[in-house]
């Protein structure tokens, strides 16, 4: 980085967009961040702001004076500034507050107002509202004058005398009919409209499955509040996406790659940490059977695989179900026939397989009743794998538990346990 | 489902978009969704084809005759047709083939040209374009007479004589500004344009990072092909998380919850086999210390937790890599910092959790020298995972391997060999 000339850089920020330049900023050493905060356009540092992910937000905020942050987010939408209010160090918060007036304040405390994770919270308020006793022509004119029409816009918000909502003239329509028409006439009636109070992950849901550009946020009366567009949605679909795919290593969606080295290691530890007391307790259960181990050798050299597929198969059934809960595909109407095709095939893997291990095992180690233990065992542990993988995320989602950060830890320790257990058990008992 | 008056289901279904339907359909059991088939409103029952998930598509298309599916498919556009011509079996597409016009026909082999997964597979090419020379006013009379505007447009094409890409004149634009002005005076010159051949998922990253409606296709020769729009998009970039999601655990993003049994677990067995192959090359390595086993069972009780640890460890980085290199976030220009900072990170965890597991070992065993032992393959074994999570993938993306599918078993295969061969060998060395 230090090679460039910084002429160079200020060229190349001036072309791109606040979220090419935030993506740029999560690609480099967290140290060096600071450096490149000086050459982004001031009138686009606000939306650097807000685009970058939390964990790199907060570091670079950390190495900036709070009057660099209230300057930068002087120029923002009151539900950005509420993310910034809610996510950063209380000191900066109130450093933005005071530097509101009485109008910014009133708007910062009531997107506040709504709950974390509501359409409440990333609506915006600026959407053009017309109503609905005016002419095309009117309407025209209106735009006209008012030189500017918000990013996003893809309809006009129609509302009547009491700003109640009344449906949505899309702008293709406004364009392809006679001027002289009735807003009335020509405005789609059906136009969707959502609760402030609806969550972020069923609107994003919708937002992707009807394809929609905005949508108009309506309270309990059917008073127009303001409306959603799809640049945040597509934002927290990926977040949701992330959050399965680094919850299942105990990361958070917001992690840093380039974080410093410090925190980042903290994060994993604690992660390490829970799984090594899991591993311990696969070893006590070992432990329990260091008579039998002592006598025949051959089960230590075995007894990791039977844990090991039984690991990999309820991994399969658990990633499914985490999934198809997130995406909404699985209600307690489909419930039951999902868990007994989860243990049909698991009956399946768990036969083909015992057949396997029992042949390879036997060709090892020339002993038919060590085969058989391990083949038992494997059908047995595939089984138990099938029913955890199907009813550890049914169980963690009924009583509250976010599945996708810790069912993966339940999920092994119960394999591993069971797999040890039933195959030491039986050669306990037959050997 | 059979409780539900049809009738019922045919009003519901009146009300739904093709997505929704899709969902539906994608929520029962396989050997329902044929009897559904015949309730969809005809208007919709290509578009619920294009919705469907690839292997749901497949067997659905397998319980409807040929006839059906090519009456479905017959308004559909030429890059949706194409997908179908390109998923179904052969008989099916050549049935489509044979029912299209010669237009219809020229456009399904033009959309085919194009590779798979680039950009022109996507393009539609009903864009609305306009010429550069005329004024607004005319722009809206002739939307006028057109009478409607295709789905997803925020801005019309501007193309000169030889229907050269000049730019794009947003609605926004078209609509704030005098009529009297000239396209030429008002168009986005800056618009941004892409080649058909640029690949689906660069196109997917720069909709989500510029906040992109619609971008239009250009080809080399400057002359405006077609468009491409937001709809696409969000789903591309869905399917690349579902990839890395589901592809962790050996299964296909398109991967279908309620297909049959037998077909899930003939997927299913398969990564089973590959894991079976690596769990028994981890015990053949273990049975090379039957001798040192033999002596001290305790290493038998204590060996998995070496290697689980590697596992949990390597996971996260290889996560986290695999995830920085899918949304292009790790460069050459970054990648040295970054192992850096994996090989820093594992030293810390490493030299924490041996002081951990030394200790609790001691206290259960109270032989100071398998402490030892354990502590130091600990040591070894997070740093070759570290080494591991950040090498496998970038190698793999180098000679062309998808990391998100294979990475995973390479990674456990390998802590879990150096695992054993540590902390066994070792024990073999020193006990």
């Amino acid at each position: 980085l230090e090679d460039f000339d910084k002429d160079v850089l200020i060229e190349l920020f001036a072309d791109l967009e606040a979220s090419e330049i935030a993506r740029l900023l999560e690609s480099i050493p967290d140290s060096q961040r600071g450096q490149l905060w000086s050459i982004i356009p001031e009138d686009r540092n606000g939306a650097v702001l807000v685009e970058l992910g939390e964990v790199a937000r907060l570091s670079l905020v950390n190495n900036l004076e709070n009057e660099q942050v209230v300057e930068a987010v002087s120029n923002l939408d009151s539900n950005d500034l509420a993310e910034m209010v809610d996510t950063l160090p209380d000191e900066v918060g109130d450093a933005i507050r005071q530097s509101l007036d009485y109008k910014g304040l009133q708007g910062l405390e009531a997107s506040l107002a709504f709950p974390e994770d509501s359409a409440g919270r990333v609506m915006e308020t600026e959407a053009v509202a017309i109503r609905s006793d005016i002419t095309l022509e009117t309407v025209l004119r209106f735009l006209r004058s008012r030189e500017s029409i918000p990013a996003h816009t893809s309809g006009l918000m129609v509302i009547d005398r009491q700003r109640a909502f009344q449906g949505e003239l899309h702008l293709s329509d406004l364009l392809t009919h006679n001027p002289s028409m009735l807003v009335e006439e020509v405005m789609d009636k059906e136009a969707i409209n959502i609760s402030p109070l609806a969550s972020q992950h069923e609107l994003a849901i919708m937002f992707r499955d009807l394809d929609l550009v905005s949508v108009a946020v309506v309270d309990d009366d059917g008073i127009l509040l303001g409306r959603v567009t799809l640049d945040d949605m597509v934002d927290i679909l990926h977040e949701e996406a992330d959050h399965q795919i680094l919850g299942a290593v105990g990361l958070d969606e917001d992690e840093d790659l380039f974080s410093p080295i410090l925190p980042s290691a903290k994060r994993r530890l604690f992660w390490l940490g829970i799984n090594l007391v899991t591993a311990f307790l696969a070893a006590w259960v070992i432990g329990l059977f260091e008579a039998t181990l002592e006598k025949i050798v051959a089960l230590a050299v075995l007894m990791p695989i039977v844990a090991s597929m039984g690991g990999i198969a309820g991994g399969q059934t658990l990633t499914l179900m985490i999934r198809g809960l997130a995406t909404g595909k699985i209600s307690s109407a489909n419930a039951k026939w999902l868990a007994y095709k989860e243990i049909a095939i698991s009956a399946i893997s768990g036969m083909t397989w015992a057949v396997v291990v029992g042949l390879v095992s036997y060709f090892w180690f020339s002993d038919l009743r060590i085969s058989l233990v391990l083949a038992a065992s494997m059908i047995i542990n595939l089984l138990i794998a099938a029913l955890s993988g199907f009813g550890i995320p049914m169980f963690m989602k009924r009583i509250g538990i976010d599945p996708a950060l810790a069912g993966g830890v339940v999920l092994t320790t119960a394999t591993d346990v069971i797999g040890f257990v039933s195959f030491l058990g039986l050669a306990t008992l037959f050997l």
